[in-house]
């Protein structure tokens, strides 16, 4: 009998006995698919879960125990944060350990420090649940599409996000009651800001477009917009020039530089990507040789994401006794071989905008505003304005061709600036989702 | 400098010239991937192809001639065909080639056999572009998902067949007309059969099922049914009951054996893989852990095709020196451990089914009708009747609950025996596709 691999697993929350649940359930099959057994040979976790059946293994209250043991072949962190959970990485690095992990912040945040110490060190680190959940987007990336020039990455990356924009969608509900139900059902979590201002998609789009583009881990240089201001008015206009509005991460190489951008975006209805509905997760990406591609799944959930953990260890085992230089590097990329490319600042990116403001009922407002977008070379590609009931605002609405968002902000701020315009303009991203 | 990865491709036609391009256009950026060059040594080929440029490089036109070059570390097979191409393929494997080829003919009516050969020689075997051209649907299925038991596996993975439902779908086009459009523009062959009655399907299914349950390839035990049969009229009462008319391969795991089919399928419209339309491909999988997923983008062309075929070459570039056991194995399951779990007959198959009758506008017809189908145990969840214009037959369209095909076929048998009905009678199996 060939020996089993043996998995320590630090942390016991929902990943984590998911992860104890697959490797269990599935014990069978996947041994046949690896050539030898999976063994969970240590837990480590402050405290027992209900949720899954550790009787016979051994369990330390000390994951730094875990990280230690002699026995084990793979460490699978499952902890979360940032801050222990990098000292366990690079603990388990020190000895030798593989790494599994599903912890974005972690990669997107200190994963340069981590690949470093196992590229000395000729371990693996893999960490595919990192990024929505159980769809195999970074093999699919990293691996199915390494034939490609990648030029663009656009993801609907967080579920909680994207439950609350079906809502208001499909069903006219304002934001802040929607966030509150979805708060209710577990979705969101008691502070929703990872969820709802582009945090968690931050983190999960640095890793995309290290992979897709070769660049370094840049989470700081991430644009981040929330959907916390959208209105169910924006929606409907959006609905009626063909669009919805989806929460995306957008990662693009221009040529020039690469745009790393998470935001609202107006995306057309016969896009696949707008009819991912509910919390489910999608990503496209756009390869000079595939074309468009899309991968669509559950982005989170304690299953889901122990697909993805396991399908790591899965590859681990396998290729348990391979050079380290045999296997797939890290980000897709050889160390030694990263790319240089600058990411661009927000203002340097060039996109098409739903302008949406509300004005008084005045004649020659809309003559002022058509000045000032002439004036910075801005071209109006639809608009409509909305009749106003008595004493209301009047709602203008337009659609335009593309424009840098540096121009786009002088002429808002002027627009802001007159007399007749109300204070909540609203502008969102337009982007085509064509090659 | 480390050593390149020497390359030998066997024919130049349509795949063959955009593998070349890939590789040169790309070449920089994959050596960064796979940390070395990709070199493309040999090319064997009757004649030049004018869409590449392959000055520099050595050509035969005795395909044999690359397969025996002591130079080449990987022949790519894409010639097509299977007779020759199984003679090359076993040929380079005994000279200790690793093989990537983009033949789904070759690889489901012979490939049992050419992986035992390769096996013993220690070789590795890729195919990728096989299934679904440019979807990485094989790394996704074998190694993305390898944590879970595969529940079952849907595909649109013919974008010919796709193209003609969804001009009927959307256009109210005759199949006839639309055919020989597709025909015009080059999506179809002179001869469609292999398109439209789902031979070309049935291959793909066959590879699909093998990763998705290891068993091993078994071609001939999927039932095959084409869309040659079906009308504008079916497709518009499919939209009436809420569902589109798919072309499907199907495999299921149904725990007494396993379902291999491809026919046309009624699909709920707010199902993801409903929306795929035109010539892309999609497929749906579901896993225990995972829950439902999906993968598209383009199933044919030359650039998508040569997207996997070059992922191949990468991943075998980046393990070239690692043992034959250490990769993932051929089909996602080791060899000696395949199941042997049966094939069911098509009869032995539950679904739900759409039904159309055209009858004789006489009382009596339907209780007839409904008779026979609670004879059999088969209970209709929603029928209507289309009122007859002036001596035109009158249509019945029903849904059924899920019944045994076995029990259907006797039930229609005994309907089409009724005097009153008329002899082109419709049933298209319907398939929710949740959980």
């Amino acid at each position: 009998m060939v020996k089993p691999v043996k998995v320590g697993i630090a942390g016991l929350g929902t990943v984590g006995s998911g992860t104890v649940n697959v490797l269990q359930r599935n014990n069978a099959e996947i041994a046949r698919r690896v050539g030898r057994p999976i063994e969970i040979a240590h837990i480590g976790a402050r405290r027992d879960n209900p949720n899954c059946d550790i009787s016979g293994i051994k369990v330390s209250r000390d994951i730094f125990d875990v990280a230690e043991d002699p026995e084990i072949d793979i460490l699978v962190e499952l902890i979360g944060g940032t801050d222990t959970a990098r000292e366990l990485l690079l603990t388990a690095i020190g000895n030798g350990k593989h790494i599994v992990t599903a912890n974005k912040a972690l990669i997107a945040e200190h994963g340069n420090e981590i690949f470093t110490a196992a590229h000395h060190r000729g371990v693996d680190v893999a960490f595919e649940a990192a990024v929505a959940g159980g769809i195999p987007i970074l093999k699919s990336l990293g691996e199915g599409l390494a034939a490609n020039h990648i030029d663009w990455v656009a993801g609907i990356i967080n579920g909680t996000g994207n439950y609350i924009l079906t809502e208001m969608q499909e069903h006219g509900r304002d934001f802040g009651e929607v966030l509150k139900e979805a708060q209710a059902l577990g979705y969101a979590e008691a502070d929703p800001t990872f969820d709802v201002e582009g945090v968690d998609a931050a983190h999960k789009l640095t890793i995309l477009a290290s992979i897709a583009f070769g660049i370094p881990l840049q989470y700081s240089r991430v644009y981040m917009e929330g959907i916390s201001r959208l209105t169910t008015e924006d929606v409907k206009n959006a609905d009626m020039f063909g669009y919805r509005i989806k929460h995306l991460g957008l990662a693009r190489d221009t040529g020039n530089g690469i745009e790393l951008r998470v935001h609202p975006t107006l995306i057309p209805k016969e896009v696949l990507l707008a009819s991912v509905s509910g919390v489910m997760n999608a990503i496209m990406i756009e390869g000079d040789a595939v074309g468009p591609t899309l991968y669509y799944g559950a982005g989170a959930g304690a299953d889901p994401t122990a697909s993805a953990v396991v399908a790591d260890i899965i590859e681990m085992g396998r290729g348990l006794t391979a050079e380290h230089e045999e296997r797939a590097p890290y980000l897709g990329f050889h160390a030694d071989q990263m790319s240089q490319a600058p990411v661009l600042d927000i203002e340097d990116v060039t996109t098409s905008f739903y302008v949406r403001l509300h004005v008084q009922d005045q004649t020659g407002v809309l003559k002022d505003i058509t000045q000032i977008l002439t004036r910075h070379d801005i071209s109006v590609e639809a608009m409509f304005q909305r009749e106003a009931e008595a004493d209301e605002p009047v709602a203008i609405v337009m659609m335009t061709h593309k424009v840098l968002e540096r121009d786009m902000n002088r002429a808002l701020d002027e627009i802001a600036a007159l007399e007749t315009v109300l204070e909540d303009i609203m502008r969102i991203r337009v982007e085509s989702l064509d090659a």
